[in-house]
């Protein structure tokens, strides 16, 4: 066979949306022994009440994406490896019950649970006033709340694809608008996909500035990780030039931030800010493996596309969220003010797309991860690494 | 018969969620004579839009349970006796279209419309600033609106039981989380029931902590009553130690506190705090009834559970809100950094569970009403009443 | 055939919606040779989600009525030429998703992008500080978003009647209520109508004070019109006393004030306040006209109903909004304070009703796009038009 499969779930343009719908062998017989699916469910009820939800399964990774809450990752699983993490926050939430303003600026840990989920796209950090030029052309002061708005908001069109020729991409496609008028216009594009039977995911985003104007860029994505593959004696491998604490609290313990302890009652969560090196090209990858290095999970990501990259280490107890969080990002998740201070905040004309590509491994034998050690062992020759004291962040942020 | 006949209506971690449904006794014969009926409907359009709504009706006394509210209980109806008030505000609102924190933090008075409404959980009272500790372990000011969460959030889970032998109780169950990613994580599990035939019904309730980490609770049960049971020269009778003014205002005429009058153009709220008295174990009841005592409706709890109980006259003119609010709870609905300083803040240890249980009467007979008075008068034995005109909030503060 | 055929879309009083209708000449034979149409629809997925869409169409002129944004009209068309405008805002947004008060109370922008809409009703210029009566009687300082919460309300009774005489008026009636506890409580009653074959629709406004206390009202009608009719050279026809910029930059072209530019990149709005004058019985009317004077669309209402008109130019780059809103109104938009100083807000007391009536209509020949600027010119003989220099708002606004 060839050519693409092709179904669009949601494009409100042409008020076409799809309350259920399942795909798989026994309807699409692709002959490939994999029992593979992708089902696409509306939740009803509670805070979920109105929250579309898609589940990709490749016959041995399977993932739940949220074209609600801006197309990120709720769950996986991987040959039995639940992917993500136990939140306080127990169901996903529709955005509409989410005021990102509240609880001075901290709304979004209301909805937060995703195993990977997108900051961004005018803001990705810490809140924090900043000034924008308003409707009259002056400086105005506004409050922008954590982690910004893009996992808040729904797509306006989801379509799943499937490549009918080996290896058989499964991709599912969604549009997510962060606009306002006289303000930022920031269209996301997102391909998330993965062949059958694979141990990866790719997300191939573009970010388009709508407006003819310029407007700023902050995007960062948050991959959070919890048992089994976080536990006592789990570590991160990155191959990094530098590492810098966030905060006094962080630097302490800087030394051994590549470590991570089990659950913690009491723990206060550790920030650190990496500039990473990689292959020559660019590309770069970061891995977190469990304490006897026999599963772990990779982040595959091109450093002139996302530059910097942030650990927040929250080794909490079970109970109050016992998770890390690995972010490749533009910038590092700082009240906006001070990134832009430091250069850090990208800026896109009329117009103009910005590519991020995020690949997302799961490793579950020794080999698996020797193997994805030793590459990164390889991208650390290329510098040598750097443990800075300094604190990169005059404020508070959240990891 | 034996057993317990069951119906889930709402499970979000499974995925369940009905539209409509009713059971009666055409459904499931019970034999008694009584015309019983639970339904439940999914209301659309307008504020509404998305609001689950149960009636249960025991034959004498019907109430309507609204999941989505925080499992709060919009109207009732006992023998033609109309249970709650006419709220400016009209239609049952959903909590998506309610911003709490609008209009300096009285956001919650544009849902505000129910009988019997909970105001918490992490806070209950006036608006104001709190500080609490943060995700990076420091100190955090944040501002507090009005009256809390829990009436603005739907439950994830409803379910219906009906006691097959007699004398047969129809239950509600709810579970509504209050919870957030560093911050209070707290569960609210709620059963509602009443008789087959009964005037009362009962809300037994339990918050707990899902954190390991300590929480603060504060739990507070507003219920309005309107006319026909309020009406000039209805009163309150209640068994106290002490009564004390909010304010200058309301001390002004603390000596008639327990009086109320009829729809008064230009009437400004009126709010008195009660230290009551009530059996040895702690039990208590206080009970309005209307001028010439052939109806009322009573409110029994306990001490122990609900240490303190506040009544909020405000009998303006029957367009503007006619009402009046019985309080009990577990402080004062004063600003939350008021309550702590006065030691009237809940603490719940990690997993920790408090319980609050209240059950409602309703009486339509002068020797019904009588009764009740009777049982206070005896109640009021244990304390001395002491009228105080120390104003006990040094803030502004909503009934 | 005679009487008026009736069907009620919507009727939350009892429980009453529907998810999709339709009546036609088919269903309905007027018998007229008109193609009309009126149908109801219910909008699914992304922002859209949960949004009720009624499309009327007279044969000639056809509009889009959103109950659930507060009876605004999202786009028109009338033989060919399209009504409204392209926002960077693409989708009809559920007031779900829109915080009014996010960004320093500009969040209404992040769901504008309405041919009409309403600003209002407690509040409908800029943001700012205000000062009200609060439940305990005393003064308290509130945050007032731009252009208030009316665009932001869904309807709780929408029904279509359609006259079965000549000439066959067909109307949509909606009622939005804008209430809380304590606060406001008004309601709106519109109803949206136009004949058959017509090239106009009109707007029928009810505004009522729910409460027996006093409220205040103020109300704009955001008439927004973009290319074809906006293009360089397109004009505004307006019979004036007086017109004053808003600030120094508008105050800068305020000769050339009713001349438009092509879409300009970098533009900076201009805003225009006017008093107008008209006939003696106090109606009056403007026109934007496109260049060559071939096309345009007038509006016309009752400077006693509506006394102050406001001109927002934002002939921006296509892509950023090619605008131009026509306002007329109970004030100017300026922050509430600034306008009561000003003498502009008015009061109703308590079960009052102010009337607002609005006609549209549009023009697609020279010959009658003359017809009304010779109006125009009738009305202008009644007053001397003066130009004033003089700034009319201390503080920014949003047009």
């Amino acid at each position: 066979m060839e050519g693409i499969y092709r179904f669009v779930l949601t494009d409100v343009e042409h008020a076409l949306w799809t309350e259920s719908w399942t795909v798989d062998e026994s309807t699409l017989p692709l002959g490939t022994g994999h029992t593979w699916r992708v089902q696409k469910t509306a939740l009803k009820g509670g805070l979920q009440d109105g929250v579309d939800l898609i589940e990709i399964d490749n016959g041995a990774l399977s993932v739940f994406v949220v074209p609600t809450r801006g197309m990120g990752i709720w769950k996986g699983l991987y040959r039995g490896i639940p992917l993500g993490w136990e939140s306080p926050v127990r169901d996903l939430v529709n955005p509409a019950f989410v005021d990102l303003n509240d609880r001075g600026g901290l709304g979004w840990l209301k909805g937060f649970n995703e195993w990977i989920v997108r900051c961004g796209l005018d803001s990705n950090g810490a809140p924090g006033s900043d000034v924008v030029i308003d409707n009259n052309g002056n400086e105005a002061e506004v409050f922008v709340p954590l982690h910004g708005k893009i996992a808040n908001l729904p797509a306006r069109h989801v379509e799943v694809q499937i490549d009918l020729s080996p290896p058989h991409r499964i991709t599912v496609l969604g549009i997510v608008d962060e606009t306002m008028m006289f303000g930022p216009a920031l269209r996301l594009t997102t391909a998330l996909s993965t062949t059958l039977g694979s141990n990866s995911l790719t997300i191939a985003d573009q970010v388009t500035n709508l407006n003819d104007k310029p407007a700023e860029l902050q995007l960062l994505y948050h991959c959070n990780y919890g048992a089994p593959i976080l536990e006592a004696g789990a570590s991160l491998v990155a191959p990094f030039k530098t590492v810098s604490p966030r905060d006094p609290h962080a630097q302490r313990d800087i030394e051994t931030c590549d470590q991570f302890c089990g659950p913690t009652p009491g723990y206060v969560e550790q920030v650190y800010f990496f500039e990473l090196t990689g292959k020559r090209g660019g590309q770069t990858a970061v891995l977190l493996k469990n304490a006897d290095g026999s599963m772990g999970s990779s982040l595959h990501f091109s450093r002139k596309q996302m530059p910097y990259f942030t650990l927040w280490k929250n080794t909490a107890s079970l109970r109050d969220g016992y998770v890390t969080g690995l972010e490749p990002a533009t910038n590092y998740p700082n009240p906006k003010r001070f990134e832009r201070d430091a250069g850090r905040v990208i800026s896109l004309n009329g117009g103009e797309t910005h590519h991020c590509d995020l690949a997302i491994a799961v490793h579950d034998t020794k080999r698996d991860v020797q193997n994805i050690e030793r590459k990164i062992a390889q991208m650390q020759k290329n510098a040598a690494p750097k443990v800075s004291k300094k604190i990169l962040s005059r404020l508070s942020s959240v990891g």
